[in-house]
């Protein structure tokens, strides 16, 4: 992605946020975001489909608040900690929720495996930003 | 809007959640999400646009959970209190920003007054849900 | 939904648009997404949700174009009738291919009929505003 | 990202798609709405940011059309072509009006070269994909 790139061409600064926290965070929301959507419609495909029903819709709402967040960190003009500090933390808390469901399922369903990783990684890169914001 | 039906056309139990509470609240995320998505763009296309870049950033970031939150609340399956709640405090955070930013410029342009109300009813109506989630 | 006060405040000329038929189309896009959200998550919940995969995936879809042509209907500045007119022609194709997909649910599932209703609505609302552009 | 493990995971058939193509295309569309989410922000941010409404107006559209396409084609289940070449032709569409407004601002402002050129990439992508779909 180019979202290094464009961190380093906005044309203000970037205030106190620590860039490179920032910059691994938004590459994390969405590719947390695309997983997501992806291993939703993956368990929509198993045949036991039916066993699956709280990963799928776990999976829908953390897609939902990724790219939520992901945009909010590619925003920096007006900034407002509170805001970003609020995104932040529905972002961890649903993707723990969705890392924890699939984990569920990681030793049969790939996807899942691959799901729980990424939803991880995204948990850990949101509470990063957190604890960086002061 | 047709969420009302689609709630009472939901197969399985709604759980312990407060209906007409869900409901509005639903209305409010939509309702909510499309006037922010207009007042970026209408004050995009005033005069004075410069003097209101902090009110437009706040106005996507508010479309966005507003969104996001609306899509959480229209689900019930495999319901999780923690997401709903972690969604709902980020969208009343949200929305106080916005109806503060919108309200500093009420007096001027319609359309941050409207929207300053809209982002107040939402806030109110994320606020009466999270406190009947017990 | 408070888009026809929006519109009435919105700075600038609005163009040569029809604003009814523009304000039908906005309020039927996110009705339409929300309805479709709502019935993507019912149909999961449904004893036989193994034979309603498709109709769950093309819910899905849909919510995605009607949220994205209810933002693109919500802005004005710096209007450019090709971009609006090939969001309105995917969201109606998208409308279409859902209302067909759960019109054949609509006798077992009542999610499935009043989902079914929007997306012909939002669908007839697409057309009727494309119609307009000139 | 890891959209083509998660592309190798997907449990059924992917169909006649074009695995790469899909793969460089979903890569594409998430860039593109990351780019153009953040080129807005840095217009907007910009002393000039007057003469940039139409600009960011774009970005705005584009970034929703790359999600919604990017969330399209991440989803296999029930695939139905006539969707999926709607949604793209809406992206590429929407990704050359941005390109091209971004490309009259790309001497002055790197965020704008670099979005135009994440644009016109992905506006090939989706155009690619059209290509293979038959």
């Amino acid at each position: 992605m180019t979202h290094t790139e464009m961190l380093a061409a906005y044309p203000k600064d970037l205030g106190g946020i620590d860039k490179d926290k920032l910059a691994d965070c938004i590459a994390a929301c969405f590719e947390c975001a695309q997983t997501c959507t992806a291993c939703a419609d993956a368990c929509l495909s198993e045949d036991m489909v039916a066993e699956l029903t709280k990963c799928i819709r776990t999976n829908l709402d953390c897609a939902d608040i990724c790219l939520a967040t992901g945009n909010v960190l590619s925003r920096h003009t007006g900034y407002d900690a509170n805001i970003t500090r609020a995104f932040l933390e529905a972002c961890a808390t649903a993707c723990r929720a969705c890392a924890d469901e699939c984990g569920r399922h990681a030793d049969m369903h790939d996807h899942c495996r691959i799901c729980a990783e990424a939803c991880r990684r995204c948990e850990t890169a949101c509470r990063e930003l957190i604890g960086s914001l002061g």
